[in-house]
């Protein structure tokens, strides 16, 4: 190119993608559905794009940010609960001893969940979140959890929204630990946020209208739960999808089964070095029955290491 | 005004309201909001408008139309159910005898919303609502149902938008009855509607995943129900709610009781000519605390009467 800088990078939409099949597949469908009088033409109103969170636009290792939330907050809440020195889980993480609390299971999970995401009002978790998230560092990167989000995926959501699509999240998360952080992280407003949630109710307190989170589950926002969420806060089927992980197989699926032009991207963790490597065997975020069902059912993987040239907006861990 | 015309009526954003009070406190404070550098404004992705639907947006006698809806369909779907002629309410709305089954209450009424509301996929009921909606006619005015919508909250839902407002139904109403006309009749996108829900289930029939609406309640969006509803739906606290009727209270409340401008709007049916006129001992849209409440919350109350010019698109009935 002329005076050595390329006319096409300047414009290129996702400049933190490699060239390559992936990204090539991701701009011709945006092209495609954009291209006012082609066959496969899709009105800007029904251009709906919702994506995972956790291993799809922030990392999840080496837990699930929203679980070291819980675990900070057992602590901050101890004093107040001297009961807990004998009762787990929450006694094994006073201790220190996280792998101790959360070998208790699901139960220890509920508890855990509980104590920390119920009982006050909406508004109180809310800020408790973001005093959170605006100083707790990642354990390994030692960066805010808000800067352990993918670059190539705001580009993603940024090139997206600039073809009309109106971004969705879709999470397995709590919707009110998303709603903290995601307009300001990733330009995505609270309504458009869909995430497992606890029943509320509507009360007055001292003449203050307040809402209160209960201890009972409202919407468990995974796999199947997810085309379920979808359904009951978006109202229809999006286009596109993207996830990370066994629990968006339904979403996918839910997604690409539709007609017309329709893309499913699964976000495979491939880079040991830069980022993360599991799939199948982990714990965390496992890959296993969607990564199997990808060539199949047409969806496009993003093998982390091949197709993105830097993994976070401040580098690569 | 020069050659019969007035400029100032040209430009006037709601021109099927009457010059008065009610009007002229919409306008000042949708002015005061959006004016940059005025203390009192209101950043766009904070103009979070509410609107009830039955009596709000549209007219709810002499039944809401979705109960004219489900009785209808039960006379669609008596064939198949030769023992609904044994059995209440059923066996009454087939005899014709409307008043007889509603007679049985609530009860009378879940029975009537399981057989009608449930039991189909998600779009087999959106497609059986359009097809209703497309041909039954109002048993008093003979127009279709859509065009039942007043033509002056038509005007503000507009002019909220033109000024950066984002428009949300909340209504008591079903989410799935209403998301089947809410975007052709009111400009406003399945994802802003919030009602009434079932719970659901995604499947996979015969190949082809589906969403089955399951005969069990989710969220009764009504009373305390509708501020539970914009937190689960919309995630943050509206500045402007309109209704007609106690089922709003709680939302009114919830709204004009957060810090900085707020908005908050009742309808009052004052017009037994041109619409109808009820408020305290009406069974359909009551309005009796709420309308008690206006004058100490700050809420605006629109006398159809004298605040409307005009009512239906069409004219008056
Ligand atoms: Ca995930
Ligand atoms: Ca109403």
């Amino acid at each position: 190119s002329f005076l050595g800088f390329s006319v096409v990078s300047a414009a290129d939409p996702l400049p933190s993608w490699n060239d390559g099949k992936t990204k090539q597949s991701v701009i011709a469908f945006v092209e495609k559905v954009t291209k006012e009088g082609s066959p496969e033409f899709v009105p800007a109103d029904r251009r709906i794009a919702t994506f995972d969170n956790d291993g799809t636009l922030w990392a999840e290792q080496p837990l699930y940010f929203q679980l070291i939330y819980a675990i900070d907050k057992v602590k901050e809440m101890a004093p107040q609960h001297p009961e807990w020195k004998k009762k787990e889980p929450f006694a094994s993480i006073i201790r220190g001893d996280t792998g101790k609390a959360l070998a208790g299971g699901k139960p220890a999970l509920i508890q855990l969940l509980a104590a920390t995401h119920s009982g006050m009002t909406g508004e109180e978790f809310q800020g408790s979140v973001r005093k959170w998230l605006a100083t707790a560092r990642h354990p390994v990167t030692n960066k805010l959890y808000t800067e352990m989000v993918y670059q190539p995926m705001l580009e993603l959501l940024s090139y997206l929204r600039a073809n009309g699509f109106k971004t969705f999240i879709v999470s397995g998360g709590g919707i009110d630990f998303l709603r903290a952080f995601a307009e300001d992280t990733y330009g995505i407003p609270p309504e458009q946020v869909v995430g497992s949630s606890l029943k509320a109710r509507y009360e007055v307190r001292d003449g203050k209208p307040v809402i209160v989170k209960l201890p009972e589950v409202n919407l468990i926002d995974d796999k199947a739960g997810k085309p379920v969420g979808i359904y009951q806060h978006i109202g229809r089927r999006p286009i596109f999808a993207a996830g990370n992980s066994d629990g968006d197989f339904e979403m996918l699926q839910w997604t690409t089964a539709g007609g017309g032009p329709r893309f499913g991207l699964l976000v495979h963790h491939t880079d040991p070095k830069r980022e993360w490597a599991y799939d199948r065997d982990s714990p965390i975020g496992r890959l296993d029955k969607a990564l199997e069902a990808a060539p199949k059912e047409g969806w496009t993987v993003v093998d982390m290491k091949d197709d993105w040239k830097v993994i976070f907006p401040w580098g690569n861990r």
